[in-house]
């Protein structure tokens, strides 16, 4: 993959995408992103669709539990189906149903969690598929007309994620790599109306993740990421540097936490001026039978639900809570019928939204702390009755 | 399970079943069985909900390939969840979401299929559980308290089918046994406006077909199945045995086909008088990458449909064929994502729901054996083109 031209894919196009803060509650903020396919109303929540699906869901179901945009992964995208397959398709959008915008992240975190496959060098990533063991190569370059062949509404920089603990020096060598990387992304060719955002790293460091903001966040980026955390550290370190960082982030750009994580990780991250999240958890937990609810998590795989005629959540009002018992539920999943881990799916993504929605509401009326207070306390009441 | 005391399930009620054949064209019928929680138009196919969820399909989606009704398999539902759980959960109706007629069949199939675990005497059967090696014991008074425990709007007799081949005295034997338990099944509380069917068996000798058919169709069932057919002998045997039987069965009860079928048996069948189908087929398949079309079968994992932009059928209105191409549902299939397997399940019943729909449709017009010679040479013109 060396080729920098890019597909034009369609409904891209018209003005540079446009974020307003329309409120804060301390370093929490409300906001709007507008992209050329449609307004996303911040904090958000974006369903991971790895392979051009979200697990379990059709576009119908993301619909309905209120999903404004979803995530797809340029390295699993590259591998299958495959640039050429989707340069045909006209792009993922109309290949897979999904009118809204997507973002596309580009394929860093991908090297670094199967890093024994990937070599890096200056110009980019050497590594074999973790599928067939075939070589590819990745550059900034060609990972930006990647994303421009899925035709996504927001692109990801390629950057250089190191597994921790690193020495200084190399972390600091994988931090200007990707500054030079980010910088190429962004002078790397795009259609008019698509966004693209910069990644600052420098795992647990307050200095290098100071170092690494100053460096990205002075240029022409249309949001900025934060990477490298929930990666195996403990919770209390990454809210010390969400709480360093992410207050200092440009005002008027949006801020997106990669890859993270619990509700109460969300929850966090927001009051420090966090604006856009993405995570498996509630898709992969529903597939092995969890879900997340206003009083704590369950597992509908424990026989204490058998005859249980209460919805999943008694407030949440999604499909399955709808429409369906605990106890018939704990049947799809102890008989291994898939519309169990279906239904569990559909309710955590409605959860998951359901909740940065109601942040946004408690920003808009200046009310968060007291939210997350009490949105904190049930949770910690369900974990010591339990 | 030996309790005959039986629960009395929501929406059961009023008058018993009433079948008015509308209209015939040669042999075949197109007829309305009205039944405590709707009228079904048929010729009919009925989706496979073993173990009380059609494997794949929310309730949503069964209305909208226009499922009129489902089967359940008392047999599965007897061991999971239970009886004890369906009587606390007030049936199978209201737990499922599932608000149509709904059959059950008697576990007579089930007996046969996984004949090395049951042992058959006057009483009943015993039995061992091929989830966990349980020791149970069914009776047909049992049988049909577990059905309506169900709370299932047709329930069908238990019943002793024999494996292929066997000598015409232990044939005879199980048949005479059947009539018995048939009986004893009629004779055994039910709620009004629940139905009750038997089951002709016979296996592919005309003389004991004609006896089992004799034997029972003086007696006050709601309607009566054809059983012990699609187990292994070749379609023209099948259709041959048909042909015989099912214009001499009662013009004025539902005729049922068990298990049955391709799309063309379930032609063919209707051709011969058959009103009602069910049968994994359509889902099984599914599963397995292969649909069902106007123009004969796909298997969606070739690579063949790659690039491919058509809808899996041109002519159906499903949600997949509305929605995707056969390119984007490959790569499902070779991607391993469920919603792959689930869309070819969806598009599967819509397709055979058409059939039988564009069959009755084709008999009230009096041109069903032209519809039918037009349907098959469209199938054949596919096999040989392929």
């Amino acid at each position: 993959m060396s080729d920098a031209s890019f597909h034009q894919s369609p409904l891209l196009g018209g003005p540079a995408p446009v974020f307003d803060v329309e409120a804060t509650d301390g370093n929490a903020r409300a906001g709007k992103l507008r992209l050329a396919r449609g307004t996303i109303e911040t904090p958000i929540f974006m369903p991971v669709g790895t392979v051009g699906s979200v697990k379990m869901m059709d576009p119908t179901e993301l619909n309905d539990v209120g999903a404004q945009i979803i995530l797809g992964n340029t390295y699993h995208l590259y591998l299958r189906p495959g640039k050429e397959v989707l340069e045909h398709a006209g792009g993922l959008h109309r290949w897979m149903g999904w009118d809204k915008p997507m973002l596309t992240d580009s394929g860093g975190f991908q090297f670094f969690s199967l890093a024994h496959l990937a070599k890096f060098g200056e110009d980019g990533v050497r590594f074999k598929s973790h599928i067939d063991g075939s070589h590819h190569h990745f550059t900034p370059e060609s990972v930006m007309a990647m994303q421009a062949a899925i035709g996504s509404d927001i692109r990801m920089v390629l950057d250089h994620v190191l597994a921790l603990p690193a020495s200084r020096e190399a972390l600091e060598d994988a931090m200007r790599r990707s500054t030079r990387w980010a910088l190429r992304c962004l002078d790397a060719p795009r259609e008019s109306g698509a966004a693209v955002f910069a990644i600052l790293q420098g795992g647990t460091d307050h200095a290098l993740r100071a170092r690494h903001r100053d460096d990205l966040c002075g240029h022409d980026f249309d949001g900025f990421a934060i990477g490298g955390l929930s990666v195996g550290e403990p919770p209390e370190v990454m809210y010390e540097v969400l709480n360093r960082l992410a207050p200092t982030m440009p005002q008027h750009k949006p801020r997106y936490l990669m890859g993270v994580g619990t509700p109460r990780d969300i929850v966090r991250a927001i009051a420090e001026g966090v604006d856009m999240f993405d995570c498996v958890m509630p898709t992969r937990n529903a597939r092995n039978g969890t879900v997340f609810t206003r009083d704590g998590r369950l597992n509908l795989r424990n026989a204490q639900h058998r005859l249980s005629e209460r919805a999943l959540d008694d407030e949440c009002t999604c499909y399955a809570c709808r429409t369906f018992s605990r106890g018939y539920i704990h049947h799809l999943v102890r008989s291994k019928e898939s519309l169990g881990p279906r239904l569990l799916s559909v309710h955590n993504l409605h959860y998951y939204l359901d909740l940065v929605r109601e942040a946004r509401a408690a920003i808009q009326s200046g009310v968060f702390s007291q939210w997350q207070q009490a949105t904190e306390a049930r949770w910690d009441a369900a974990s010591e009755s339990s």
